[in-house]
């Protein structure tokens, strides 16, 4: 089960928001299908969402009609479509930045196919990198799991939430590939249920022992002592260390802190944002009122009912006890480990 | 909209678990039919709970067909079917309690119908006195509410959760029919949305503006300086204050210490169990997994996976600002101070 996969010039996506109940596919031939795509949440996490506009890039490119001189210009407006899918997680426009800059770099090149070969061939790089840079999180977050461990986790920062592998459960997966006695508790992560729907889908899957839990029973199983640790993923990172993920994600560090539990934040560097000084300045998408009035289609709440649905929060560094990423775990002080990690290749 | 009603022969249930898309009601006549609704949380609340029992006891003497000799007999299996129904909520114990206090008190009557008599007369006095306490309840509480505040409260603990006017929401309304600016953050409750289902609905009745949020938004909102105050209702208050609520509570409990919010129980004192040394002591109901799998009958997760489901959750007193009852507000220390209100006539 693939989030996305490039078939030459389509880009098929998985709509997760089906899941687990149908399994379902877009085959989106042009880039406002992908910027849809993105807006439903039928590809979300932020790692899958860079490589996904990363495609959307490269479908504005093969649907583009007119002269090589024009292209520029229209790809600038298929940027600017993908770009205000969703405001949260950098990695959208750090891909997006990735693909400009190698268009950039083709000025010289007068046979637009020769141009869309480039950007084919740069999308593949940034879903390439993605899967390589899970496995390298998976292997350094591995040092951080205990023998035995039962694990706690928010929302799905799994391979759905990514190309392959994931970031957060990238990590489960290596430690139990290495024979730890993993036990994993997924929060089911209202409104949208990912952790109901994607990571107990993906950790039965792969035969890791989990356990789903309504949002509000983390804190009862760290007081309980059920909790060894905290993994979770991340859409920014800033300067700082402090880290914009799922709504939720703050609620569980500020307990995880009060019960003196391991909190790990695990994402690519593609992730952090060193131009964003600290959470502060991390915009927080808003989703619609629905979500939270429904379930699965189902009203659940009277109609007039008044909904703040933040689609994330922001958890400050000092509840983090370590960022693992390809490159290795980074941890307090942020502001200077971040950016020593940055400049390390 | 009541809880229940008391219809001369009959008690009228308001089918909770259908609110807000359906207004069913079940038309108990036997104490059988009581027991099931409790157990399917068609009423729900520790006060409603209570008053429910007790006209549970009733129908139990109304539908005996034996000699008068055999009736104590009798009411001891109504009396233990009633009780296996919820096993944290106390006040469920407490009146089933004054109901068998009532019954052995008529030992010297031996016209059956005169028992009866009794015990319909002791049920009202225990619906009448849940009414009294949550005005009571109310007018003291109005005092710990600033006159513009933002409440976040947790499940409902509401004119459903009682016999009218509610406890945490009696506070709530009567800090609003005080002519305070009062806006109410509902969290929707997870798995059963009590919140959404429920408070919303009560709230939206009476005019007070409530937002209704996902249980995992509300350390977002502390964060961002949106709540003033946290007030909730309790199930069982152990001697050392130590209280047991609908799960989640703990959570939002630890959360409004980490950013010095003033978190408040309202109950009547019915609710406090001396005889429960601290909240380790206070059995936590486990509900079935389908509560979490599903969402208004919808599958919202892989059928396979494991669910764990506590239906409540103990907040330890030191994060308890107050707690507040019929006879005023408690604060610490409660070993000292609960008993002194209880003893307090």
């Amino acid at each position: 089960m693939k989030s996305i996969e490039w078939l030459g010039n389509t880009l098929r996506i998985l709509d997760q928001s089906k899941l687990p109940t149908e399994i379902v596919y877009r085959d989106a031939v042009s880039y406002k299908s992908v910027a849809e795509a993105i807006e439903n949440m039928e590809v979300r996490g932020a790692p899958a969402i860079g490589a996904a506009v990363a495609y959307g890039f490269v479908l504005g490119a093969l649907e583009y009609q007119g002269e090589r001189d024009g292209l520029p210009a229209f790809m600038e407006r298929v940027q600017a479509r993908l770009a205000e899918t969703r405001p949260t997680a950098v990695n959208l426009f750090w891909a997006l930045r990735r693909m400009e800059d190698r268009l950039r770099e083709c000025w010289d090149m007068d046979d637009i196919e020769d141009v869309r070969r480039v950007l084919i061939e740069e999308a593949g790089r940034i879903a390439e990198d993605d899967r390589r840079m899970n496995r390298l999180i998976g292997e350094h977050g591995n040092e951080v799991v205990p023998e035995k461990a039962n694990i706690l986790t928010h929302c799905n920062a799994g391979a759905l939430a990514t190309v392959e592998y994931g970031t957060a459960l990238g990590v489960i997966r290596s430690a139990h590939q290495a024979g730890k006695m993993i036990h994993v508790y997924a929060d089911e992560t209202r409104p949208l249920l990912q952790g109901a729907r994607l990571t107990a889908l993906e950790l039965l899957q792969d035969k890791i022992p989990v356990t789903l839990i309504a949002d509000n029973m983390a804190g009862y199983l760290m007081q309980i002592g059920k909790v060894d640790l905290v993994i979770v993923g991340a859409d920014r990172i800033a300067a700082n260390g402090d880290t914009a993920n799922k709504i939720g994600t703050y609620s569980v560090a500020v307990l995880a802190h009060a019960h003196g539990i391991p909190f790990y934040v695990a994402a690519p560097t593609s992730t952090i944002d060193l131009k964003v000084a600290s959470g502060q300045e991390i915009p927080i998408e808003e989703r619609p009122a629905k979500e939270i009035k429904e379930c699965f289609g189902v009203s659940v709440a009277p109609d007039e009912v008044k909904i703040f649905n933040p689609a994330f929060d922001v958890t400050p560094a000092k509840y983090i006890t370590g960022i693992i990423t390809e490159k290795g775990i980074v941890a307090a002080p942020y502001s200077v480990n971040l950016l020593k990690l940055m400049v390390r290749s």
